[in-house]
C-alpha cells in the first residue's frame, strides 16, 4: 500500500503540473514588456490588461528588441549584449538561449518564419538562425574596403525572404535573398549616403528608408524598383539648429505611415514632418511640446501618437490625422520610453520607466484603464507583430 | 487491490486524455476552411500546410464566413440557415452553437473583441451576442417606412466599437456606436441608393462602400467626416452590356487596396478595374480572362490574384500591381471559389471545390508546394483576422 500511496502521489504530481502549464491560451492577445532592472520580461495579456509572468536571466536588456515567430507562441529577444533568447509564451519559459556575438543591435525574422536574423555591431555583420533551433544557419560578415567590417544596422526582413540591412562605417545597403539558404544572393547598394544609423520598412515592404548621422537627408530604396537605385530625400532633414542640443536620434522604427502620409520626428526640433509619400516632398510642420523619439500611428491611421526626448518626457502628445493638429496631451508618467497598439488599435500601452509603471489607455476616449507595475519598463512588443512585415 | 488499479486506470485516462487535448499550439498560424458537401471544417496550420482536424454539425455552411477571437483562439461561424457556432482552436471542437435567426448572410466581431455581431435576413436586422458566452447582448431590428423590416447585408466592425451595415430594402447605411452596450447610437444614413446588396471597409478602417443592386455607382461613407453624408462614386459601375449575362455579382469584400490604388471587379466584364482611392476615378481597366469574382491583394500589395466565375473559373490570373497589367495565369483545379494568403504573403491557399482539394502556392515563383483533400471546399479563413479591422 505504501508503494501504492507514493505512485499515487506522483501520478497527481505529474497531472496537477501537466495541468498547470498546459493551462490553454491562444496567443493572439499576448505581449512581451522589457524590463531593464533588473534586466527581465514580464507575458502580458492585452484582453484582460494583466502580466502573466515574469522571466528574468536574459542578460543585458537595456536596448533590447523582439520579434515574435509565425504560430505567435515565441518571442525571439535581441540583447544588446549580443544574447539571443527564445521564450516560449505557453510555458512561461527560456526555450533556448544562445550569445551570438559580442555586440548586437536588433534583429529580424524572415517571410517564412524559418530564419532568424541578427544584426551586429561587433564582429560587423548579420548572422542566421534556425528558429527551431537557433542554430547558426549562415554568416554574412559587412566586409567593405581593405577587409574592413563595417557595423550593421536598420536590419529588416523584406517580402520575397530577404533581409536588408545599413553598413554605418561603408554607407551601403545591402538586400539579402536567402529564398535558397545555401546560396544567400547579395544586392550591394554603396554611397547611399555617410553613416547610416538606422532605417524602417514601410509596412507594405516596398520601401526601405535609412536615416543618415554624416550626411543630410535620408536613403531611399524603392524595392519594387531596386534598378533605380538607392535616392536621397528629404534634403533638409536632419539640419537643425546647433543652439539645439539633440538629446536623442530619433528611431526610424517610430515613424508613423497613415494612408499616403508619413508622420516623422524632427531631429533637434519641436515638430513632427508630415511627408507625402507619393512625392516625398514635405507637407507640413506640427508643432510639439518637445523633441519627439517616437511618432507611431494607430492602426487605422487616424491618431498619432508621439512621446518625447528628456526633459519633456513626462508627455505624451496625441496628432489628429484629418486636421494635422494636436488634439490631446497627456501625462502618463515619469520617462515614457515607449508605446505599442493592441493590433485593432482600441488600446494604447505606454511605458514610463522612472515611474515603474506601464499604462493602458483607451484611445477613444483616452481615459487611463489601468497601470500595471514593472521595472523600469522601456519596449512593449505584442504578438500580432508575428504578422507584420519590417517589423 | 482491485480498486487500486482501478483508480490507477481512471488516472491514467485523465492523463492520457489531457495530454491528448492540451497538445500546446499557438494560434498564429491556424486556419479552417469550410467543406460545403458534407458541411464541415477542417482546422488548418499554414507553418507546416497541414489540417489539423475536422468538425462536423455545424449546419447549412453553403454560404459561410468567419471572424476569430481577438485571442486568435476561438473561430465564429454564421452559416446560411442562421447558425452561430464557437469553435475552439485548441480543443479541435465546438465550443457552443446557437440558431440565432432564421436567415443570415454573415457578421463581425467589434474591435474590443467582446461582441458578435450577426446580420440577418429574416427577421431583418442585427443581432448582438457576447464573444464569450454567445448570450444575446442587443437586437437592432432594421425597420424603415410603416413598420417594415430590411434584410441587412454589408456588417462590418469599424474603430470605435462600431458596427456598420446596409438595409437592403431601405436603401440605407447604418452606423451603430456600442461603446455603451445598454445605449445603442444608431446613426442612420438614408437615400444612399436602391437595393445596397454587399459592402466592404477599407483596410484602414476609414471609407464604408457599398454596391448597388438597383443603381448605378456605388455607395461611399467616409467615417472620418461621416456630416458630408454618404456619396456616389464611380457613376458607370454596375452598366453593363446586356448581351453578357451576369454569372455572379462580385463580393464587395474580395476588393483589393493597394497603396492608393483599388482593384475591383467589373460586373458582367472581362475586366479588373482600377480606381485612384483619393479621387474616386478611373485609373485603368485590365483586361482578364472571364468574369471576375474576387480581387485580392498580397499582403504587401504587389500582386494581385483574381478568380472567376463560371465558365472559366478554372482559372486564376495575377496582375502586377508595378506594371497594372497580368504576369501569371494558373489552373489550380475546377471551380476555383476563394483564395487566402498567409500574413506575411509568402503563400497562397486556393480553393477547387470541384476538384475537393486546396492548393497552396509559393507567391515568390508561383510553384505548387501541396494539394490538401477537403470536401467541396470554399472559404478559406486565417486566424490573422483576428488583427484586421473589417473582416
Amino acid at each position: 500500500m505504501t508503494n501504492n500511496r507514493k505512485l499515487f502521489s506522483v501520478l497527481f504530481l505529474i497531472l496537477f503540473n501537466h495541468s498547470s502549464y498546459a493551462e490553454l491560451r491562444g496567443t493572439g492577445d499576448l505581449g512581451v514588456i522589457i524590463e531593464r532592472e533588473p534586466a527581465a520580461i514580464q507575458i502580458i495579456n492585452t484582453s484582460n490588461n494583466k502580466a502573466l509572468s515574469r522571466i528574468a536571466n536574459l542578460g543585458d536588456l537595456s536596448h533590447a528588441s523582439i520579434v515574435y515567430s509565425r504560430d505567435a507562441r515565441y518571442a525571439f529577444i535581441f540583447g544588446r549584449d549580443g544574447g539571443l533568447t527564445k521564450i516560449d509564451l505557453l510555458q512561461d519559459k527560456i526555450s533556448k538561449r544562445i550569445i551570438q556575438a559580442g555586440n548586437s543591435i536588433g534583429g529580424a525574422i524572415s517571410q517564412d518564419g524559418q530564419l532568424i536574423a541578427v544584426s551586429n555591431y561587433s564582429p560587423g555583420g548579420i548572422k542566421v538562425f534556425s528558429t527551431e533551433t537557433l542554430a547558426l544557419i549562415a554568416d554574412i560578415p559587412a566586409t567593405y574596403g581593405d577587409k574592413k567590417l563595417s557595423k550593421v544596422v536598420g536590419l529588416v526582413d523584406a517580402p520575397g525572404q530577404k533581409f536588408i540591412f545599413s553598413l554605418f562605417d561603408a554607407g551601403e545597403i545591402w538586400v539579402a535573398d536567402l529564398k535558397d539558404i545555401n546560396h544567400p544572393k547579395i544586392q550591394k547598394f554603396k554611397n547611399i549616403g555617410k553613416q547610416p544609423y538606422d532605417a524602417l520598412l514601410s509596412p507594405n515592404g516596398r520601401y526601405y528608408i535609412a536615416g543618415l548621422f554624416g550626411d543630410r537627408g535620408l536613403a531611399l530604396l524603392d524595392l519594387w524598383s531596386p534598378e533605380q537605385g538607392v535616392k536621397r530625400i528629404l534634403p533638409n532633414y536632419g539640419k537643425h539648429d546647433e543652439k539645439m542640443p539633440v538629446y536623442k536620434m530619433p528611431h526610424l522604427e517610430g515613424w508613423a505611415m497613415a494612408g499616403n502620409l508619413m508622420f516623422v520626428p524632427a531631429v533637434g526640433q519641436h515638430e513632427v514632418l508630415v511627408i507625402n509619400q507619393n512625392t516625398w516632398q514635405l507637407v507640413k510642420r506640427i508643432p510639439v511640446i518637445g523633441q519627439p523619439v517616437f511618432v507611431m500611428a494607430r492602426p487605422d491611421g487616424r491618431q498619432i501618437w508621439v512621446n518625447f526626448a528628456f526633459p519633456d518626457n513626462a508627455q505624451v502628445q496625441i496628432i489628429d490625422a484629418k486636421n494635422l493638429a494636436i488634439t490631446q496631451s497627456l501625462t502618463p508618467g515619469k520617462a515614457v520610453l515607449h508605446m505599442e497598439f493592441t493590433p485593432r488599435g482600441e488600446h494604447v500601452w505606454v511605458s514610463a520607466r522612472d515611474d515603474n509603471q506601464v499604462i493602458v489607455y483607451d484611445t477613444e476616449n483616452f481615459k487611463e484603464l489601468t497601470r500595471l507595475p514593472a521595472n523600469k519598463p522601456s519596449g512593449i512588443f505584442f504578438s500580432s507583430r508575428a504578422h507584420k512585415m519590417g517589423l
